[in-house]
């Protein structure tokens, strides 16, 4: 392809707005631009790269004998009130009416659509399992949508959905998918975590999150440094294993004045005990109202996922300060296990419900329990009892088997366990080898095809500019011929793009009437793996080669060019 | 690919709501299922074709250098305001606001997006000219959506857009692009003829359209049967060349009493004259409510396209008849070109330009005038002249090549020269070699994709089911064992599988446990071109082809079919 038919418009100063590197460069370098805010067109380059990314996704969908569709965009609104989820999905639900001012929505993600599909058409589970996916814009309407391809209200997404019988089924597919994912990323070159995920946004049972390091990422990965282990802060565990203290003995409760003690610091100090020897309570308020006091010791933060799971409801949040002082007798800072109303539930982190003689709030403003115990004073069911606590950096992981470090990372796919939510709402069935009607058993996989460009340039980019690994470059080779005007040079670009061509490479001739300096950081700003640079030794028949990742950089005879394409272009 | 593991289920009745052929095939084989009105999903056959249709799309129109992009499909009113497309669209356009209830649309063409896109990065003719195109979904919210992929809300379109400094320049890509569509129709296997087009609402000066014969088709095409010429019903002409009439003598003019004669018909036997020496005269209105008298012989209708073109209005209709009565003077049947009030515009078709002594209603109910002469009765311009009428079939075409023949054809591309109709609307502009800014000239470029599975499935289905051409086939070859239990079947079977792979093809093997009946009537329906049967004769190594178009069936050894594959599958 000759540069000067391409449009590919560089820029020398990058927008005031863009706050993160990929933004930054896929601006600058001619990848993208904005059309309305979070919508992006592709231009050429970046086009090219999401045709490879996705053919290497197609690759290995096929791989796994999944079946491509592609379904529409436009959704009846009917389908998603039949799932609930066109009540519960939130604002970021783009609804419209047609002419005839019947409900629509645009697709954020297609569980619906494929459940009504398959569950039309497959009424045996001898046509099972069947597994199908789809490349294609998602519609989200993000309330502050930034970063450039991270977080966007259109984007182009992977997604698949599988149908099985059994769980023994799902099982087998969510592992054969985690492997394809696993290809999928190592193939375009991403340094990438599998971890731990939370599967409830998507009503599902278990989840794994393939998400790629980088300092632009929303999300905080917990990782080990001495295993495999990585989860989302929300979902993370550190280590601890239970302890039975019932033989120590247990001192008299007493009531004390705390009144100047509202914070876990304030009561250590006054106590002259460290935090991780009392306890604090907080109190969340599920979606229909109903309360639940959280008990961990002093030293850590609740997590409000571990909570919401374990309660399975949608979602917690902070009860009303006003509303727990009514109920419970006292405002935040002097709240505790002691003499709950009956219809406050409790749930008791693992550390806190191993403490004896401990200090708690007494549900009395300015009021604390010295030497509560659990049992004599709480009534304490093992089911109330679980990892209620938010991981901490330095902690064991919850293997055993290293430190617990943080780090930030984003997003690039994400497989889900669902089960039966979807088939059953929408009524998809099929009979089962004993002639009953089941519940098709369900999962879904989704990896955000537009987002990946942003990761790999987070993860590669330099200060140059874009650095993209040989497998999804938009493409392999950029000749850049110094003066065209000069035969010599001409004529061995002229055989170079040629020679490339024959190797099964695909080139990027700078033809344009520019000076060498603009052609070169135009050449590193957008990012080919190779560089051959015909200038004055051209005469000679030598070229100058750059590898634009190490920053390699030598002369060499133009003829032997192509036969080391395959060592520079490893894909 | 295994059978049993492709979602394609094909169904033993059509819905009764598929009208048309193509709707009907594609819903019984399993191609598409409808997920609302007029938006389909593709299912996995359908979702195969689709690709190989986009990659000789892509592939041609990489060959005329074209820069493949992706533009969000969710785009702001403003846009369409700037134009003057939101409001003059229509009911067609989808509406929406987002969560801070801006105005958006759903993208049914993109010209405004690349005018804007292009406008803001190219400033220099030195860039120019620059081809552009995607392949995308768009979105129409058509009435009554029908005929299954033929009028659809959502469909898939490549839509493509040339921006060039002069109209030079537009016409080489323009003509390209006519390669470049005969070219990709040409290897899809359609049969299609070129026409000259209404560029009208696209806004644009010249257009051609790219039509496929087929009997669902919509469009009336109206073609030579002894030359290439061919035409929308509505942009047709047939042959006619001006006379001088002015030395023939002229009578006297002269109001008659024609009480029962209010159509050309009455008025005929009445005067005793052919139909061809009378006139009519019809009264149009345009949408700022200017008429518009329209004056051809009677025995033709008056074709509004041509005059609203003419009139370079973007819509023209009957006037109302309380109106024209108040205006004129008389109810519609004696209406005429004598006497019209100033500021009533006239049209005269050549044919009824050249009549003498001719008759015309007297804009006096029940009255006529015998002998109205031009220029003595009426005055006439030559610019008030030209071709108004719709053509008829058996009329000599305008080249004077043939006679007009009507067939129905289904609208599969459409070339438009834009002019600067959005680059000036938009303020697209670059500086010319002068250093003066002028506006883009544009040419817009549309290939329906989605509709292509309908043109070709309705020119290609026979009673049996789906035929599709070897380029466009989901699979090359259907395998088709008869008992899998069969060990030499089975081995047979397997290394068909492998042979056809070897070659190059793609086949798919019907692993079902069906009936040999079932089988065959499915490989029938879903219209793969080459099957191979294997049969009894596994045993002795002979299977028996099938070639899905032709019908042709005969016995061979199994190991020669991959050396006939490519004859077979000439694509």
């Amino acid at each position: 392809m000759k540069q000067s038919k391409l449009f590919m418009p560089t820029l020398r100063e990058v927008p005031a707005d863009a706050e993160v590197k990929s933004h930054q460069y896929l601006l600058k370098a001619g990848y993208i631009r904005p059309v309305s805010a979070g919508a992006f067109a592709y231009l050429p380059l970046a086009k090219r790269v999401l045709n490879k990314v996705e053919a290497i996704v197609r690759e290995e969908m096929e791989a796994v004998n999944a079946n491509e569709m592609l379904v529409p965009e436009i959704l009846p609104a009917e389908l998603w009130q039949r799932s609930g989820r066109y009540a519960t999905y939130g604002q970021d639900l783009y609804k419209f009416k047609n002419r005839q001012e019947r409900d629509f929505i645009l697709g954020p993600t297609h569980e619906e659509t494929f459940t009504e599909l398959i569950g039309n058409d497959i009424k045996s589970y001898k046509k099972l399992p069947l597994l199908v996916y789809q490349i294609q814009a998602k519609f989200r309407d993000e309330g502050r949508p930034r970063f450039g391809l991270l977080r966007t209200r259109e984007f182009i997404m992977k997604d698949a959905y599988s149908f099985t019988a059994d769980y023994e089924g799902l099982d087998q597919i969510f592992d054969q998918m985690e492997v394809a994912y696993r290809n999928i990323f190592d193939r375009i070159g991403l340094d990438y975590r599998v971890i731990v995920g939370d599967a409830g946004a998507m009503g599902g049972s278990d989840s794994k999150e393939f998400s790629a390091p980088a300092a632009a990422g929303e999300d905080t990965i917990v990782y080990s440094e001495g295993s495999d282990y990585a989860a989302n802060l929300e979902m993370a565990s550190d280590f601890y294993e239970r302890v039975d203290r019932s033989a120590e003995k247990k001192a008299d409760i007493e009531k004390i004045d705390t009144p100047n003690a509202k914070t876990i610091d304030e009561l250590s100090a006054l106590l002259d005990l460290p935090a991780d020897q009392l306890v604090k309570t907080i109190v969340v308020a599920d979606p229909e109202g109903q309360l639940t006091a959280v008990v961990t010791t002093g030293d850590v933060e609740v997590n409000l996922v571990k909570v919401q799971n374990r309660l399975g409801v949608p979602e917690v949040e902070l009860a009303d300060e006003g509303l727990v002082k009514e109920k419970l007798g006292a405002s935040f800072g002097s709240l505790g296990p002691v003499g709950l109303p009956e219809d406050v539930q409790l749930l008791v982190d693992e550390r806190a419900a191993d403490l004896v003689n401990f200090a708690a709030g007494a549900n009395e403003d300015g009021k604390h329990y010295l030497n509560v115990n659990w049992d004599r004073d709480v009534a304490l069911k093992d089911e109330q009892v679980g990892d209620f606590r938010t991981a901490k950096e330095g902690a064991l992981a919850v293997d055993g088997k290293g430190k617990l470090a943080f780090t930030k990372g984003i997003e690039i796919g994400h497989i889900f366990k669902l089960g039966t939510k979807y088939s059953k709402a929408l009524g998809a069935q099929v009979l089962d080898q004993n002639g009953r009607a089941v519940d098709m058993i369900m999962g879904s996989y989704g990896i955000g095809i537009s987002r990946l460009l942003a990761a790999v340039s987070e993860q590669k980019a330099d200060e140059k500019g874009l650095v993209w690994p040989a497998a999804i470059a938009p493409y392999d080779v950029h000749i850049v011929p110094i003066n065209l005007k000069d035969d010599d040079q001409a004529n061995v670009a002229a055989e170079l793009e040629e020679q490339v061509a024959k190797a099964g490479f695909e080139s990027l001739v700078d033809d344009r009437k520019e000076r060498a300096g603009v052609k070169f950081a135009d050449a590193d700003l957008i990012g080919l793996p190779v560089r051959i640079t015909v200038g004055k030794k051209a005469s000679e028949g030598i070229v100058e080669v750059t590898l634009r990742e190490s920053g390699e950089n030598f002369e060499m005879p133009a003829s032997e060019v192509a036969a080391k394409l395959n060592d520079w272009l490893q894909k």
